[in-house]
């Protein structure tokens, strides 16, 4: 990429001459390249008359949106070169994709980028030729499209997006453009009010521009159909200072709107700046009305007015392909021709079709260039993560095995360390619960970010801090999201049933890692790591809403390139599986770990060592001897369930002397896959020698039971797997009764210890029956007191006593 | 329940006089009632000093949110009994569930439906102690709470469902109240603007109520933190009519806000009178500015204002248990008792422990008591809906087996018809792609919803219709849950993809459905549909992101008294199967099916007998002979699978003269699962003759693999079912490149079959590399001319000739 040294005499050169005459240059060469990339697979500068097997024999692309897209860019540039601005561009309607590509091209970035597409009209032909084709680029402003960080296939997320890349980027305006259609959807709909967040001094600037098209795929949008005073009301409401830019309707000349809208936009910047100048200057005084646009025009500007006798121009029919049967049918191929011709091609591309010297001249250098701005690129200026020691954190099992500690509140202390050491690049999103979920310990070094008013009780609020929170689980996910992909490090904390919420986030963002994998350009980023907590096991005292295990089964589905899944036993697993998350780089890691008071069974450097292998055996905790073939595997990952099986253990201990049972934990959950579906998939030959290939392996699990016989059905040994875990019982009870209601207690599976045990059946039925008896003891001594009864509440392993008092919050 | 003719008179009396000192005094029940749940174990009536032993012994509950709850009732109650108005009450903050439990149990509903729960001391004192305890009542509004359909757990979905509750109930008010945090999420964010969709004339009202108690869980909200003129602007650009009632700060006396709230309330149902005069009269010109209420009182108001020092009432120290340790610690006991008696119970409930007389004598009787109204508790309401012959729709296939149809918009046709048969109780909803998912033919009879303006180019839209398309799964999803719960019918159509956006959504109604069964008193309701379409396999001109067939996975989670997934091969498949699911009550069915060209396989006839088997071995494709051994079963579940397995046993009996072939087809997805684990289960001894016991199995699936193993893990022959399917191998390209990608294109499925029959492997080694080559063809076709080959788009069953053209959208 060109140095941005090189670029600043060009700019002074420009910066006070920026005709818009040259603007409108540029927007009709973006336009000619979009309807090129739909339709054209030679021919590209028409220098022959159009014919139909110039066409593309199957026309797709998202026309309507592309018009608006290429407008903004083409002023957006004229700001930058005026002002010296680092702009993002963000573009909300992600499906006008050969719009960002057309620009990216114009910029001369795509070229150097791909050096196939070259900046000529050899290069412009494969443009056309390679837009959503097979083999070559995808419809979307996906990874592959220089200058995006936001795909925008999915609707919704383009606003928070930018407003994650724009935190601690003093210096950054990110321009977000944003559908009416997509303003529609939940996410967007509350993106609104970040703006109550960003610190104007320590943190960047959003620029929204609201694409008031009028129209989605086939119906109007809302905000396109109220009168302008509610629209106006609306976002004065949402805390912006807006400014609406209309025309192009009824052919009117868009030389009309490049005054408005550059006038707009100039004094959009004009604004920032003078509210960054009062925030540096700390005379600012509360939260800016920041500016944001409406810019109205005809979905489909500058295309076919009418198809077939219909309106097109300016409806929803000019959504995607305006014109459909341009090869059949000479009427459309006509049309086709005159649209392109309309932006007279020869004025903006020389007979070698590279860009005019006036577009060449006039656009912005090196890394100011939208299509080049390393934000859009994030891991160019990734600087990795200062991990302070876990050991200043971990907690002291040398006294007894069995500590209590709160997991997430250890980690919580070891996060601020880590806060500390990473003042500008390091961020912790909650949707409310940062210190429900026992993560407070940060307070001790940051506050929440907050730009809202303040009273005198407020604590830990702060106009600058490093944790931001906000009750939108999509909020949280997409401003970690835009922070992670412009270059930073992070951390999501949330209640483990309510992660669900961003499934579909979730989804995107696994695509987009997956997909930027195959881009050799794309710079590796940092990974987005899930704290899950509060999870399914302790949130008896909400009830059945807030108990669901299912987003470890969503995750496992996508690319094993990416999704990495951990269940630390306690918390110095959780420190050591932290800290290896955090330092990782392009993957998805979730963590799941309890808040409530709870055994430490590995000290830290065992913690390290079961940590690196991801699943081992506790010979400490089982009653295997060497040389000697085992009677029984007991297998568990997750906190609780490990907690549960070590107590199974210390009945079987107790009743059934000469047992031999293996103890297994799991804390890296795709350990148990197949190595030919994920990396981290255990050779056959080690899963069978710690499983066994005939041995009876109760396996105590966190989630769903059905997941670990997803992961594990190829393995020698799985007929003989028997999980349990959540079967979907849940309400308001005890912690205990929640496990006895999904049969994950101790006295079930030493009960199912004794049942696939050959040879205990018989000989320990009444054995079982006395565990039995124990369930109904306990279920009824709860019913009868509300709570969990003595001994539960105090077991300890053999002579520890964890679990002291709780109290449940959220 | 009584019935509402016994109401009128009794209303007639209290019209006129229903004095606020009276409401005061239900409030102040109300709140005891809640204060009780919380802390009370015994001594309900504080007849006894109290002491440690009376108090519970876990603290569990939301008191923060309890007390607006409780004012607002008090309220509504006023104006039902004055103007004999039908409310149906939704609380947002579903975790006061405390609070609506204790109004139920003031309006004699909680007694009725459970009468071990009486009206007097003793009632009362298992009212307490049953709330959030082992064996009793879950913490929030769930479906044991009397009057709720939404519960409020996973918070943002209040807004919505009142929407949805409102639709064609022309007669009936939804009071929303909604969380200042709550109003944070997306969903509720999106939701004011459902406003553009109520038509005044045939739809219900709804009124929604912002509680700006200022707080979430441990952060200020955002709304309650902006200036008032800007509030004001915000829901002014809503397009609402917006009313602040705010007080009850630092000690003031709560009358007056009751005068000023009963003045807004007064008010806000004059006006909605009036605009529904107007509406009814035809007068009515564009959409009204409905009132809604904001509410600015304090958190946990009439709570203690400071424990240990610190203030608790009106800070988000209110938000839980605001007295933690009133067992251990005796301040914390005597501030408990103080606040208990600040409501004077003694005013409120008579010596037996009833509420006294004025309370009994002046709340809502019968079905008007919002506790009781038959819509919170649909299924009372519920019509069968009428469904017209679906043999109208079908395609003929009579003269060739594969003629070709687009099942959707088959679909769209009867979907018509049921539309006309169902004129107010069925409704069909879609994030803005019912056209584009060919559901269009249901506009021959009915129009999309919209209040907002219009345009002369418009189609399709009217201020009253059947269908209601918005830009978000959130609401879309979120409105059918609401109509269906209040006793309505009725599907969601979306892309497959994007359905992730609901995950939650459906997570949150498959428990409600799962825990109303188990309640006795909740009738069935009608089940939500949802009908995927635009699927994994059939967007490849979209790209990756909407290349996601993982809903599957994450809906067989649920419980299996609830959901339901069916994969109809073709269109008349997808007639039987959508006629079966809208008959059905209580479930959550899912429906994958193409809108593209395809082949019809199935007559009607023989769809409707295989879609009430679910699975079944389709004769007239394989190859088997009755009597011998087949060689080899292949398998398929959807349509664009049914078809490549079909393609691929036509390969295969071109080649492989005397391969004995059996051809099972899978409608109902969960027949494949363990009888013992789904109630649709096939019987192992069925399983095993279909599947077989020992020969291979090639299975052709829609989604993740890893789906069907999860579901089959436990047959016979598992280990010989050999899976293909989508490995999240997506991006811009023909079909078949996508088939291929994904090895589930014919070829792959017949070299399946050759490496897995016995003997083949060698034999035919020479055919397996000419299909190897055939796929490197097609894949150079598709990469030179953009589109599939002809011998892919023209390949037909036998002599059948279907897949014409195709025009992708979205
Ligand atoms: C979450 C989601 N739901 C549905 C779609 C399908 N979809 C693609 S484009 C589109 C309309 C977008 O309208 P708008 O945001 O106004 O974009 P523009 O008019 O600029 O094309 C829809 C509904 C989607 N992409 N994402
Ligand atoms: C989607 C979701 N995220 C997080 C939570 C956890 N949670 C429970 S209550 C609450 C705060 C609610 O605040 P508000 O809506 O203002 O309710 P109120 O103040 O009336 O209690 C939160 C964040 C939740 N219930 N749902
Ligand atoms: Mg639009
Ligand atoms: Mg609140």
């Amino acid at each position: 990429m060109v140095s941005s040294s090189e670029s600043t005499s060009h700019e002074l050169a420009t910066r006070s001459s920026y005709p818009l005459h040259v603007v409108d240059e540029w927007w009709r060469a973006a336009n000619y390249l979009t309807v090129g990339q739909i339709y054209l697979k030679t021919n590209p500068l028409l220098t022959a008359v159009l014919a139909p097997e110039h066409i593309k024999p199957r026309l797709l692309g998202h026309w309507g949106t592309s018009p608006a897209l290429n407008l903004i860019y083409a002023h957006l540039n004229r700001i930058i070169v005026q002002r010296e601005a680092n702009v993002l561009y963000v573009a909300g309607p992600g499906h006008g994709g050969p719009a960002m590509v057309a620009n990216a091209w114009l910029d001369g970035t795509y070229s150097e980028l791909f050096p196939n597409v070259s900046q000529d009209a050899e290069g412009m032909a494969e443009l056309f030729r390679q837009f959503s084709f097979p083999g070559g680029i995808p419809s979307h402003a996906s990874p592959e499209t220089p200058g995006s960080i936001h795909e925008g296939g999915e609707l919704g997320y383009s606003l928070v997006h930018a407003y994650g890349a724009a935190l601690d980027n003093p210096s950054l305006t990110v321009a977000c453009v944003i559908g009416d259609g997509e303003a529609e959807t939940g996410t967007l709909a509350a993106s609104w009010h970040l703006n109550k967040f960003l610190n104007p001094q320590t943190d960047g600037v959003v620029l929204p521009i609201l694409n008031l098209n009028g129209y989605k795929i086939a119906n109007p949008a809302v905000l396109a159909r109220i009168p302008e005073d509610e629209l106006l009301a609306l976002f004065r409401g949402y805390g912006y200072s807006p400014r609406i830019v209309s025309g192009g309707f009824d052919g009117e000349d868009p030389m009309a709107v490049h005054d408005a809208l550059a006038a707009v936009l100039e004094q959009a910047f004009d604004d920032i700046q003078s509210i960054k100048r009062r925030a540096r200057s700390g005379r600012s005084v509360g939260r800016p009305a920041w500016p944001m646009i409406i810019l109205r025009t005809p979905k489909g500007w500058t295309g076919p007015r009418f198809v077939d006798g219909v309106p097109v121009e300016g409806t929803w029919r000019a959504h995607q392909v305006p014109l459909a049967e341009v090869r059949e049918n000479p009427e459309h191929l006509a049309l086709l021709e005159a649209w392109m011709h309309s932006y007279s091609p020869r004025e903006l591309f020389d007979r070698e079709g590279r860009p005019t010297p006036t577009l060449e001249s006039i656009r912005p250098r090196g890394a100011k260039r939208m299509s080049a701005i390393p934000a859009s690129n994030g891991g160019l200026l990734l600087r990795d993560l200062a991990l302070p020691p876990i050991e200043n954190r971990q907690v002291d099992v040398s006294a007894r095995r069995g500590a209590t500690s709160e997991a997430t509140r250890v980690l919580g202390h070891w996060l601020a360390d880590v806060v500390k050491a990473n003042p500008d690049n390091f961020r912790i999103f909650g949707p409310d619960e940062t210190a429900s979920n026992r993560l407070d310990g940060v307070y001790e070094v940051t506050a929440k970010q907050w730009q809202g008013s303040f009273e005198p009780t407020d604590e830990h609020l702060d106009p600058e801090g490093k944790v931001i929170e906000i009750l939108s689980e999509n909020l949280v996910q997409g401003l970690l999201e835009g922070y992670l992909l412009s270059g930073r490090h992070g951390l999501m904390n949330s209640y483990e049933a309510f992660i669900h919420v961003v499934d579909s986030m979730f989804n995107q963002h696994a695509k987009w890692l997956e997909s930027s994998a195959h881009v050799p350009w794309r710079r590796p980023v940092a990974s987005f790591t899930y704290l899950l907590s509060s999870h399914v096991w302790r949130q008896d005292h909400n009830g059945f809403s807030h108990q669901d295990p299912g987003f470890l089964n969503h995750v496992v589905s996508k690319s094993a390139k990416v999704v990495r899944v951990y269940l630390p036993s306690d918390a110095n697993s959780l420190l050591v599986t932290a800290e290896h998350c955090l330092a990782t780089r392009d993957y998805v890691n979730v963590i799941v770990a309890g808040k409530q008071p709870a055994p430490t069974f590995l000290s830290l450097e065992e913690a390290r060592i079961h940590g690196a292998r991801g699943i081992g055996i506790w010979d400490w905790a089982g009653t295997e001897r060497d040389g000697e073939d085992v009677h029984v595997v007991l297998a568990a990952a997750g906190d609780v369930p490990t907690l549960e099986a070590m107590a199974a253990v210390h009945l079987l201990r107790q009743n059934i002397p000469g047992l031999r049972v293996r103890f297994v934990n799991v804390v890296d959950l795709m350990r148990l896959q197949d190595p030919l579906e994920h990396p981290h998939g255990m050779p056959n030959n080690d899963f069978d020698a710690i499983f066994t290939t005939s041995k009876p392996v109760i396996f105590a699990f966190h989630g769903y039971p059905a997941l670990v016989h997803q992961l594990a059905y190829r393995r020698t040994n799985h007929d003989n797997i028997h999980v349990r875990g959540f079967k979907e019982k849940g309400t308001t009870t005890t912690p205990f009764d929640m496990l006895m209601l999904n049969d994950l207690d101790r006295y079930r599976l030493a009960m199912d210890v004794i049942r696939h045990v050959p040879g205990l059946g018989e000989r320990y039925a009444g054995l079982a029956q006395h565990f039995d008896d124990e369930r109904a003891r306990h279920r009824a001594f709860a019913y009868e007191h509300g709570i969990d009864s003595p001994d539960v509440l105090g077991w300890g392993w053999l002579d520890a006593r964890p679990g002291e008092t709780e109290e449940p919050t959220g």
